[in-house]
């Protein structure tokens, strides 16, 4: 399967080694299209070198082409917030990991009824259980 | 005219200042549909009392009804990102402002050519001059 996974990289990247861990576990049974958002080097200003446009039209491509939205929220992200609008409006089926000792979910996110798979979790072994146990229906 | 201004609620209100003082200016000659934005007493968890879908359902309305989008996008939010990618779906005009010592604007807003109306600034009577100066061409 083809998981687009979308989380915050100009909105801060405190949580990169919660993002390297759930795209690596991903990728034992997954291909992760987005796995430049694990990247340790990547820093808030990471991207600068490549232009917005391109950046934009690579994500949105990917987006179209994943199977599997997994989006990580605790770090509030424009972008993760966009990325999440897109995948609505292109049907994609969407898994919203969220650590709530980290944030309270945007209640646009919370509420909307598209985003139906959204779950809490506290440390990475319950992220991939979550997942171990939601990927095989989707 | 009637506009939707957007900003971070549950992202952070370190701004809070700077989003009344732009819904106070839009005001002057507009009417604001959101003008809980700009509420000093809404904290990060400021909406809890009312329900998420409530929340949803009823900017998503205001959304559809207004005439413009002003969105403020220097604190990164999930909501303002879900909302961006719901004004252009909605074809509503965008008007962004964003204040690059606070942050760097997420690339897939920047890089999204529907936003073409991005402008920095870097303080608030900069805002209030590019508002006035754009909002009679909308």
């Amino acid at each position: 399967m083809k998981i687009y996974f979308a989380a915050s990289i100009r909105g801060g990247r405190d949580d990169v080694d919660v993002y390297r861990q759930l795209i690596d576990h991903l990728n034992l049974n997954n291909q992760v299209l987005t796995e430049h958002i694990g990247d340790y080097s990547l820093s808030v200003a990471g991207q600068n070198q490549l232009d917005d446009d391109y950046i934009c039209n690579r994500d949105m491509s990917w987006l179209a082409e994943c199977d599997l939205v997994v989006a990580e929220t605790s770090n509030p992200s424009l972008g993760v917030g966009y990325e999440l609008a897109s995948a609505e409006r292109l049907h994609k089926p969407v898994i919203i990991l969220h650590n709530a000792k980290r944030s309270q979910l945007s209640a646009m996110i919370a509420g909307t009824q598209y985003f139906d798979h959204i779950f809490n979790y506290s440390n990475i072994a319950e992220a991939f259980q979550i997942l171990d146990r939601e990927l095989p229906s989707i």
